[in-house]
């Protein structure tokens, strides 16, 4: 038997109650002729059920097309069914072939057509050109706007369904969420129990129901339009240990990961939440673990690695994009530029403590602290990530950042508001301007200038713009953005700017421009 | 005949005035029966000077003393002279044997003590045990403060001594020294010269006589405890090309460098100044000649490489420390200490923009700036690099950055004051305190604290110091520092400090501290 599924859910579908339908995906529908491009084309066999599938038996298919080969592993998803699941990276015909140990699933072959996008399928996120920002496969820019609900794919579905709901009016695009539980969860076994006991589990045995479920959650955040950012490993977990596994587990369930996951486009890999706090693994494992990863993942999806104390080696060539923990970087546009400085790749600060009630420090910023780094990431020309923690026990397990729900801060709106200002800035993404000579403005040379002031509460700024030569000679309209109170308030006429000095330009006639004298303000200049 | 020669010069002999000695120390003295430890012994052999002798004849010697065993590669140093120069790392007797491809210089042998160093002679500088300082090898703790004058040592002598009698009462320990001319020059030539073009030179054969004025300088600065960071290439000489060689004669050049200045205690290796404007060369060039260098530098002494624009990568193995260029980076001390995060080694910022005049703003910092970057580093957990580009012509070629001479900037005496704060402070060096939680403080925990406020002129400091537990709970006793009127007020009485919240702890009945509202301030906190 080979079947296909359908692509990813509409926005609609990702909205609607989650029932038992993802358990109910398997063996279903007539192979459709098409998928999208980028979309899910997955081939379901037959298999035996009997000995250690997990282990004893390989499948994989090649797909030829577009005058490429791409071969894609396969996984088995339990009761006899084994499935191949890939993502058409060019339109056209596309053939497959399969290889397997196992004489039932060796030999089969098929064909489909990969269609045009529908009109919000942008294909997945890569890196953009320059090296430094992000961009879907469809050219789109994509700026990131991050947040983390850490074990909120393992909740009831009600709780799902209010996390999705959530989402759906929030202005977050990216989702960090990890597989292995770190909070009271209703899904806590990915693998088989083997008996009553946390440790009761055999690693050698994935509980296909456990990654349906997340699974089913990844492309609920794909129609809503939000990356999953997919944390393999994390160091909370002491008590059931799926962080510890030895090396040929921690193997197999990488490959499982990504041959399950892989094909949905908003898929990203984060290696692991802290790395450097999970006892059981040296600097080595993980490096091996990103080798693993790499070879076993034909969709090539971004990946990443999250520390707590001691950074990474981001220019490892494995890792597409710094994850960055940091408390007070981003308090500062040009100790956020730094890590493009030394990583020369887009660097997002996944956590910069959160909004939250909590008496820990790191969980106690108001709504304007968390989006006051927001906005000095982005002059920075990085990106940066929120979370809640904001609850009545002061509990963070319960709150946002554990198990997601309602949002009840104050930033959310505020980076629904700065998300248009990145949406109406250069592509593909806001440059630190000069970053060496402590300018502290971000935009892209000669067109466009975005300055932020913080909490400073300026009453007027000189307006002095970085740049050499004629082509610095431009003229602009300016707008003052109140970045709390959601404003844009245009400027009456342009300034016309004229050579200040070898380094500097500036309109003599208007040499400074009057501010509101409140904090979280902006100017944004753009050539007209 | 077996010869050796002299250990450093003195201090004495150092200032004197530079005449015709270097030349004249070939063939010279009966061999010692001692050296002191991490001073230098010499072998000098005659053997051919027929031929291709820089090519052609290898030659080393294998000391064994301690336990161990040491090859130490020698080199042609003209007139059919072949040295081989050996530091001691250790006391006692050391054997030694030499081998060669040449009859006449192999099998040889001889024996030395070494015996114990004189006062001022500490060693070689090292990296730190906690892996983000420098110490000598006596564990003497060795506190940078820098400075670079490119070509000072190819200048006439008159100008060399002008130099060193300048350093004689500087504060500087360590001097950036490039060994191919960047600006006008008496010594141009360290290869022969084959015609009368800039470009008509050997590489194939060296000019002893120019790298015997260069080790003199090494040496001289050895005198007065300073470290001579010898820049192998650099991206300035389009002219002559001796930063744009063929692979095998850089390699020759690397190991020739390596083997006549590599036993002098205070030499340190900079790969190169500006790597990344060296158009000829790329990555991977930099990093085989490091690989070069470590294979033929049995003295292992320190390596860096300095950029203009792209961060060379650090935390590769060879590297022990990172040598940076960053304008805007020790404006800020948490921009400092992520320079140690992302390399984790000990960092230097060797060059900040210059004290000077010129119209250029990489050269016109006022005294107070440059002496701002130091402290900002400092309390950064790093390091930094002086220099000073005022000239009565405004041309940076003439000015202390160019060719030494002397100092009319007013930084000098600041820093000279500050390596004196640093000296009393902890061993091995002021740690960034808490560098994630932005508290802009360096210092020991729970020993000593420095606080500095650079430009802000405050009237009073709310005394506040990181600290969780009972080892929080500490007395300190503090002074008011003003950094550029070197004043040091030490403020009576002291702070009990008790627990302010689950991170800090303060003085109840003591909470601020009075400061004199003017700029450059720092307060230190000693525990009693």
């Amino acid at each position: 038997m080979t079947i296909t599924r359908r692509d990813m859910l509409t926005r609609a579908a990702a909205l609607s109650t989650i029932t038992a339908a993802p358990a109910a995906m398997a063996r279903v529908a007539a192979p459709p002729r098409s998928v999208e491009r980028w979309g899910v084309y997955e081939i379901a066999l037959d298999g035996p059920r009997e000995g250690k599938p997990f282990d004893d038996v390989q499948v994989a298919a090649t797909f030829e097309g577009w005058g490429t080969r791409v071969k894609v592993p396969g996984f088995y998803d339990g009761d006899g069914v084994y499935r191949i699941r890939f993502s058409p990276p060019e339109l056209g015909q596309w053939r497959w072939t399969s290889e397997s140990n196992n004489a039932s699933l060796a030999g089969r072959s098929g064909s489909f057509d990969a269609i045009a996008p529908a009109k919000d399928n942008h294909g997945p996120v890569r890196i953009s050109k320059d090296g430094y920002h992000f961009a879907y496969a469809d050219g789109t820019p994509f700026r990131q706007i991050g947040t983390t609900c850490y074990s909120w794919a393992l909740q009831s579905d009600a709780k799902c369904a209010e996390t999705l709901k959530t989402l759906g009016s929030a202005p977050f695009n990216k989702m960090r969420m990890l597989v292995f539980p770190n909070v009271e969860s209703v899904a806590t076994n990915p693998f088989a129990r083997t008996g009553d006991g946390l440790r009761a589990w055999d690693p050698t045995r994935f509980d296909p129901a456990y990654f349906r479920r997340y699974e089913d959650r990844i492309q609920r955040l794909g129609a809503l339009g939000i990356e999953a950012d997919v944390i393999l490993y994390h160091p909370y977990d002491e008590k059931r240990g799926y962080s510890d596994m030895k090396r040929e587990d921690d193997e197999r369930y990488v490959r499982y990961i990504s041959a399950r996951f892989g094909a949905y486009r908003n898929v990203w890999w984060s290696m692991a939440n802290e790395y450097d706090d999970v006892e059981s693994k040296s600097i080595e494992d993980w490096d091996h673990l990103f080798q693993i990863l790499v070879a076993a993942d034909p969709h090539d999806r971004l990946r990443s690695i999250h520390q707590i104390n001691t950074y990474y080696d981001h220019r490892k060539p494995w890792i597409t994009h710094a994850s960055i923990q940091n408390g007070a970087a981003v308090l500062d546009d040009l100790r956020a530029e730094l890590h493009r400085a030394f990583t020369l790749k887009p660097v997002i600060f996944d956590e910069v403590v959160y909004e939250g009630n909590l008496a820990e420090r790191w969980g106690q910023l108001t709504g304007e602290e968390m989006v006051e780094r927001f906005w000095f990431g982005l002059i920075g020309g990085t990106y940066v990530g929120h979370s809640e923690t904001i609850d009545p026990g002061r509990n963070a397990d319960s709150s946002w950042l554990g198990k997601g729900g309602k949002l009840v801060g104050n930033s959310a709106p505020r980076l629904a508001f700065l998300r248009r200002i990145m949406e109406e800035g250069p592509v593909p993404g806001i440059e630190p301007i000069q970053p060496w000579w402590n300018y502290h403005i971000g935009g892209k040379q000669h067109e466009y200038f975005l300055k932020y002031f913080g909490s400073e509460q300026p009453t007027e700024w000189q307006v002095v713009l970085p740049g050499r030569g004629e082509a610095a000679l431009q003229t602009y309209r300016a707008d003052i953005i109140d970045s709390w109170n959601m404003t844009i308030t245009p400027v009456n006429g342009v300034f016309r700017m004229a050579r200040k000095n070898q380094y500097d330009v500036h309109d003599p006639a208007r040499p400074t421009l009057p501010l509101p004298g409140k904090p979280w303000i902006a100017v944004r200049m753009v050539k007209v």
